[in-house]
């Protein structure tokens, strides 16, 4: 006898065709691979009659995706729709339901809802996989899951979003200004038509949440996550960053101290020799650290259909081997409440940069109120501005609490010798050679 | 009811110990995340009796530990021995011939007897595991068989022994000549007592050779491989190298190139500002290029009782969560006889480095043995030695196939004015970045 298991796929875009095709060619190797025949039963999407430069067999067809659950025959739902509500949400909450294994691409889905889903899948015995919410084609959550089981981690940080990795990469190599940037990234079909999730830092916090849930043996914590974007930054920050030695980059970091979590997505400037700096383009990576293992760094191409496909076929043939597993490693029953904390005290070398009217006296008035929120300068550079009434003042603090930096600014932004807002970027030290 | 597995550690060194107290601190967190308990039931070594650090109880002891694939009770025998042949190799087939789950950290063995092993686990349904015998902490294995499972790989390279790179980083970074880099591994616990095999080449060799089954669906081959090590490296060449804007690596590829894969094994030049070569001291390094994922790279800890005890429970706990699965990606009935071929066809750009009589016309000798042989320089540097009657001629080649090298290298080392062997160092671009 054969084992063979039944699979739906639902969304038919990019992602969810590429993963199709693959799918049909590859039946016999993920065969031969599992010992378990993947047999698409079915295909669902709205635009199933639309003309494409594939065909997909009339038979396949399911007008209402929503069927899937409830099919007898079907083992597995592919879900590739989308958005944390709406038909997706409906279709994997009733999928898991009814003993059904789910796969899906959908990070804020499961950013929102994973702790119920993956309670259901818990009591279901079933799977409920999502390696390709989070970065592409690299194998993070099976890593944490599986290849890192063992350890204890601390941190797990790295460069989780192309698109905006891309679009600073791109101010930063060719001189382009944000908005250029960004219409190059969807010339180039790195970036959708709205980008909004990429560049204001939530697609990287949906992962960030998910990874810190693996991470920690906790829930997933909605609140506690400070989340920065990208559309501040200018090719003057650019500039100054690479004059002082540095890279702006875009990081998700969740790290445990004392028993508190804390999540935050920030621009970040880290220095421009270390490992992350050199990350470009569309690539992603993440870095574990954790005990007894030590440093573990994972870097691989971070979406398009082909390494989401990889990831995703990595999630059908676990489900194919039989792998069962916690959603979330551990046992919804073990999981922890954990404590979150935002990060008002914890500590930061800062870039701050101020445009001020170039008259007398600012710079001492200036330190005076960093001086006031115990925040000591370690660099300073003053430059003229294109309008010479005006000056930039780049300044590099030493440590000081998150809390005192949102002081001074506050202070600051009053000054009436400032005449943009003032911009802080935090300094980031990561180091993964030795 | 509680599920239980029962395993028998045998091997108590470093690696052993650590293991052993990692599973007594950590069973509930193991049975947390795989819903079956870790039962250690005995616990076997040449050194029971001998005084520790910490106490195993005595009805642990096991003096025979050939009777671990025997006992009908034992679920999961981990063979921590070491060596390709006596007692680990005979632990391990009859452990597999009774049916019994085996965790090894033994690539030696691996290598040469995996074939017949993973055939005997397969046809009996338990699992054989070997993820600490290949990059310590690097989950590389697992991701090979699981993460990247959907992929096509055409290329698998890095940096595989710890050794080895710790004393070529420490001969770069303290300018220390080869055997006090080797005398300083072996205090710091780097390098064992008898480090042949981490020096020789022949430990990445191992580890190359279960990747390259991994990655190509082959059955492993251990006559098809290129093995050299770094013993012949001096501080000459590290300087050498560093003047010409490279680094020096032990490097371990595997590729395949028109249905013909090749292994080797060898010293490399790579770019000074490179990845690679920035991997220093025993960390690790991995790149695997495949379709249609891309290039992923996976970087830690290459060894040490901690890296490889997560390796060692990773792939515990896929045999406590009842993953079985083919030991080498695929079925062994579909595993391939896959053509090697060796790497006389394959061009290289090298480092040749010549040390002669400072005589008039040798460099015209030199350019005329090389232009024989097809070879045409790069860039040519000549300088005296400490010995002023004599020279040392160092040559970037243009690529050209290795046969062509070895006869100019065989006609080379006949002429008078040679004093010491001609030297090649391939070149080798590696690049992960954009």
């Amino acid at each position: 006898m054969i084992n063979q298991m039944n699979i739906v796929i639902v969304g038919l875009g990019n992602i969810g065709s590429y993963f199709y095709n693959y799918l049909i060619k590859n039946k016999k190797i993920l065969f031969n691979k599992t010992n378990t025949v993947p047999n698409i039963l079915f295909v669902s999407a709205k635009s199933l009659g639309k003309k494409r430069s594939f065909k997909i067999p009339k038979k396949l067809w399911l007008k209402n995706c929503l069927l899937a659950s409830k099919i007898k025959d079907v083992d597995i739902v592919v879900e590739l729709i989308g958005g944390s509500e709406g038909i997706a949400k409906k279709l994997v909450f009733e999928a898991l339901k009814n003993k059904k294994h789910v796969i899906t691409a959908n990070k804020a889905l499961v950013a929102k809802y994973g702790n119920q889903l993956s309670k259901i899948a818990e009591i279901n015995n079933v799977n409920f996989e999502f390696e390709a919410a989070v970065c592409g084609g690299i194998p993070i959550i099976r890593s944490i899951k599986e290849g890192l089981i063992a350890n204890d981690i601390s941190k797990i940080y790295g460069i989780l979003n192309g698109t905006s990795n891309y679009i600073l990469s791109s101010m930063d190599k060719n001189k382009l200004e944000y908005n250029n940037a960004l219409s190059k990234a969807k010339v180039l079909g790195y970036a959708e038509s709205n980008p909004a999730s990429d560049i204001n830092g939530e697609d990287v916090a949906s992962k960030l949440k998910i990874l810190t849930a693996l991470a920690f043996n906790s829930f997933i914590d909605n609140k506690s996550i400070l989340v920065e974007g990208i559309k501040n930054i200018d090719q003057i920050d650019i500039n100054n960053a690479n004059q002082l030695g540095f890279k702006i980059k875009l990081i998700g970091v969740a790290e445990s101290d004392q028993n508190k979590i804390t999540q935050r997505v920030h621009p970040a400037l880290v220095e421009k020799n270390s490992y992350i700096a050199k990350i470009n383009g569309v690539l992603n990576a993440v870095i574990v650290e954790s005990d007894p293992v030590g440093k573990t760094v994972l870097q691989g191409e971070g979406a398009g259909p082909g390494p989401t496909t990889s990831s995703l076929v990595s999630d059908l043939c676990s489900i194919l081997r039989g792998n069962v597993k916690f959603p979330f490693v551990l046992s919804d029953k073990k999981r922890q409440f954990a404590s979150f904390a935002n990060i008002s005290n914890k500590k930061f070398s800062v870039y701050l940069r101020l445009d001020v009217k170039d008259i007398h006296g600012i710079l001492s008035n200036i330190t005076k109120v960093l001086a006031t929120n115990k925040i000591s300068v370690k660099r300073l550079i003053q430059n003229p501005t294109m309008n010479k009434k005006n000056a930039s003042i780049v300044i590099i603090t030493h440590e000081a609490k998150s809390s005192s930096f949102i002081k001074a600014l506050a202070t600051l932004k009053k000054k009436n010798y400032i005449v943009n807002n003032p911009k802080i970027i935090r300094i980031e030290k990561i180091n993964v050679y030795r």
